[in-house]
């Protein structure tokens, strides 16, 4: 059963990726598991200046809202720019990497379906 | 097939909701008609000031960042304040409203299952 949930994003703890992922953080604000979310995982990742995530490829969409900062997006080898209020949509199946491009944390709300939904690899 | 997308909110139309909601208009920022989302419509709710939402409820969730604006949102008779980069999870069949509580535009992602994923009226 999902419950619901009003919160500010700095309440949600930010976790670091890792290796693949200098610089970058992740905040999953609303999911499944903990939420009851039924079909949408809503994450915030915040990448500090000279970070990237990983240049890489997966079965399900990205859906994205740029909140703070200045980065870049790659789908399919085109860079664009970002900036506050940007949308986005990285297609299921795409090449995509996300770097900040400015001198403050760049951060961008970061939609996947809940694993339920989710394309597998085939 | 799903099309990438990389623009700025207020270049997509902001459309009014009609004498249910006034003073608030949509932007359908992402959506499965359209961009081909598999699973998520991502739209933006912008409400002048002394504008609300009906109060109403229905069978699929909402999933809610703020981005601009002080507003409320009211879940199950319960009122919250929101501010800028707060959080919400509105469950599905759940009443719920949104409303201005300042004095500039109260704007606000409103994220929903597309139509193939949504819970119908039983």
């Amino acid at each position: 059963m999902s419950k619901g949930k009003v919160t500010h994003y700095t309440n949600i703890e930010a976790v670091e990726f890792g290796p693949t992922a200098p610089g970058a953080k992740i905040r999953v604000l609303i999911d499944d598991e903990h939420d009851g979310a039924p079909v949408y995982k809503l994450r915030m990742i915040e990448i500090d200046p000279g970070g990237h995530s990983p240049d890489h490829s997966h079965p399900y969409e990205h859906e994205n809202f740029v909140v703070e900062g200045k980065g870049q997006v790659m789908i399919e080898g085109v860079w664009h720019d970002l900036k506050v209020g940007d949308v986005v949509l990285v297609p299921p199946g795409t090449r995509h990497q996300y770097r900040n491009a400015g001198d403050t944390t760049f951060k961008f709300l970061c939609g996947i379906p809940v694993d339920k939904y989710m394309q597998k690899e085939k």
